[in-house]
């Protein structure tokens, strides 16, 4: 199944010192998206490095600029090649068989300390079926005991801190689920994106749950259709997938993000999306 | 109904350096709890004074000790002096009618953190019927999410803590207990005190509801049935009910604790017992 | 020495739904505190019960209202006798000897974890001179250490917290004072007030320590002359000297909050300020 | 110069039921390290698959057992080829410059979160001279302001508890360390290895830090020489570095862990290790 998903996101930044950026806005490159087009428009002008970051090649650009108005305009359109599963069929993987690069997804990191919530993770989920259904569980948890209260976190909260107070943004429902899945075994692992249907339009936080041999898409929020979901980064948490890092005195003065679905044939709400 | 208990804790301990104790074993003096005989021995011999401690007026004494053995032996018998109430009646009591002396007991404390957990209550806790039955129904959940765990706590944990990592002792239960009732508006302390039944012998930290007039006593790890409870001290949590305070340097060598019900008569699980 | 100080609050709140209300906003009344006129004004009329909350007898009044604008004007004049000391006199006071009263202010509270703090403690103030000089070593600690910066914490920080993240605001200055000072064997409570030449005018957040024989005025921010706090309430940490507890859909719309010293006589900044 | 340097660790477990184990114990490979010699011995002999795992490529192996006993022993002989550096050279690198396999050892991790500490570290260091002076009086200042206490900490202590409590062990100083250069902009991994001189022999944790185009050595325990580490693994923080994961009910029966220098001309305390 195919989709055709357009995105832009329109950043305006007051420079008020000599300062060095790197942004990760633009959508990754892999089996499962396809870019059509894209321009990045900086302004003004400067020479900017692209590398990959992180273990999973996000595409970032990096340069530096003396103080003035910095504007930075990304607009792509992305062909999605769902693959998509029913979920009964979709088991967890064994340890033993887990292949090595998910590994580092079961560890504890920055915003979900999965250390810490292994026996509420077993007390909660562990007498449930096992596979697609039980981060399913998970899901429909989080969403139900976490209410989406916008400003109600911060930069620091974690995934207990968000567990304990019951709220959060859509990073922490991500944060929070993420940490159930490692707790039970399950490798999982943040994905920041672009959302079709998101309302507010903004950049989403979701997560990526590691079953039956492929990474597949789910969102807590329930805030969008996951199928329609195009990744810009992916890494262990929040802290891997800055859309931005900046050294120096700078504010952010706009952001306009948009994300449009040029097709409509979505995935049924109840099918698992694979992203690989 | 009246019931007699007899308790005892004997202490020991090696004082290496110069040290001074303040010690909080008697049992409470109050309308709930007559003493029919206590005897305190100290080895060796010191003078000490005996004073009203905190809010509730526990009755504690403080001396000094050069380096030296110390045993501390208490023992008392008590007659307990329930009040027995059916559960329905007992509602919870508006905020401005509360007794201003139990206002203290909404605020949030070291060990109970009820200024972060209002959502977490409300959304667990909020449509359930209020009173009696409400307290109960957070002890019930407290004993069903939380595991009683020897020595899976430490001296900081909180009711956060304990709320995360899914297990603790009977002061994690009682901490979190009280700051979910707190949460709601309930003024809730913690409790110090003997327990028959309790298995194995120990110190016991249970808590106490304001509801309908009264206080009334819950124990979320239903180790011992409530209504051989016999207070020690009580306080805002366990910060305010150490059954030793010591400043200097003086290791514990034994603590033997006991509490037997001389009568049968124990109310049944499901009554509500006051203590005042 | 005495001072003749004005102070005043101005209070707007919307009350949304059926509502009750706490406030603590009248200044305390001691042998410190002579009030030599004062007066209360809320709109709308409403019937409303005086009451002494706390350990430290703080003056609260409690009323209910329906939805409506509700403004509450306090204004008072306080002639302020201060009892000056020099501070090397100022020892502290061995665990032994300090008046029962005195203990709970050891105990960690909830923005005040000095049972996490100990050995922080002793490793930076441990081997100062102990007294007067010492809690003035600790303010210069946090007032070289801590940031103010406002909007930096909310509701839920605490000393540790604040410890961590370098900033605060006066609350917060004033918990981690409190914290280093229990963990160190020394009583300390939390007061609020209002403050002279506070820049911008607010209610004040400060501390008291408990030094030979008496409680003496501390203030990490250094924000403005301790001879001129007018203490509205004290007790643990800000949890217990809230200016307003309410419980209802209600939201604060304004706030103006002023203190005059009408007497030029302060005492030296490196004066001792004993408030009893 | 070169140092030839002789491991070994000797494990047991009791294996209770099915389990699969993850050790990583065998020394790395690059151009610092040669394996001169090198043997793993696993008993009941159990086909194993080997493989590289984290960002590090550290040297793994993965294999599953029915219940048993389990001994793992390793032994290992390095020759260490030091790139000895004199400090002064060596500078941070900008943030425009660090290679870009460097940037997530700037992100905050689970047991550093540096994102929290950036007040903290600017306030305390940022006034210092930049580079590997500034590290190491990050190593300094943690050395002098957290005490070396076996069993003060636990597997869910960060180094935010670390610098509240003032006490840890090696995973705790580098932690703390680490989130402190992260927090100035300075790259900084966890390494685990084998420490000659280390007494009580076991594993060592320490850190690196990038500075001046490498990786260098620093350990805030300051007990074992650096030139003498040999890397086991790397990684973000102690979560990816354990020596063993295992799923399955297994308890560590004995442990062995030694490591012996059989060169004597060992770097200077003052100079700086590079490892690549």
């Amino acid at each position: 199944m195919m989709s055709i998903i357009q995105v832009a996101s329109h950043l305006t930044y007051q420079v008020e010192s000599p300062a060095s950026f790197i942004f990760t806005v633009a959508v990754a490159q892999n089996t499962h998206q396809t870019i059509q087009q894209e321009q990045l428009i900086i302004n003004p002008l400067v020479p900017y490095e692209g590398f990959m970051s992180g273990e999973e090649a996000n595409r970032s650009i990096r340069f530096a600029l003396q103080p003035c108005t910095l504007t930075l305009d990304y607009t792509a359109t992305i062909e999605l090649s769902h693959t998509i599963h029913q979920p009964p069929q979709l088991d967890e993987v064994a340890y033993l068989n887990l292949p090595t690069d998910a590994l580092p997804y079961l560890n504890p990191s920055r915003y979900c300390e999965s250390d810490r919530l292994g026996r509420f993770a077993y007390k909660t989920f562990g007498h449930l079926p096992m596979g697609y259904a039980r981060v399913s569980a998970i899901c429909d948890w989080v969403f139900n005991h976490i209410d989406y209260v916008s400003g109600s976190t911060h930069g620091s909260s974690s995934a207990c801190d968000v567990l304990v107070q019951g709220m959060g943004v859509c990073r922490d429902f991500a944060h929070l689920s993420i940490a159930l899945c490692r707790a039970l075994g399950i490798p999982a692992r943040y994905v920041a994106g672009y959302a079709p249907e998101l309302q507010p339009p903004d950049f989403h936080g979701f997560f990526e749950a590691y079953l039956g041999g492929n990474w597949y898409l789910f969102d807590a929020t329930k805030l969008a259709p996951v199928g329609g979901f195009v990744r810009i980064s992916a890494g262990r948490d929040a802290a891997d997938t800055a859309f931005a890092n900046i050294v120096g005195n700078v504010s952010l003065e706009k952001m306009e993000v948009s994300a449009l679905s040029l097709t409509q044939n979505a995935p049924s709400p109840n099918s698992a999306v694979s992203t690989a």
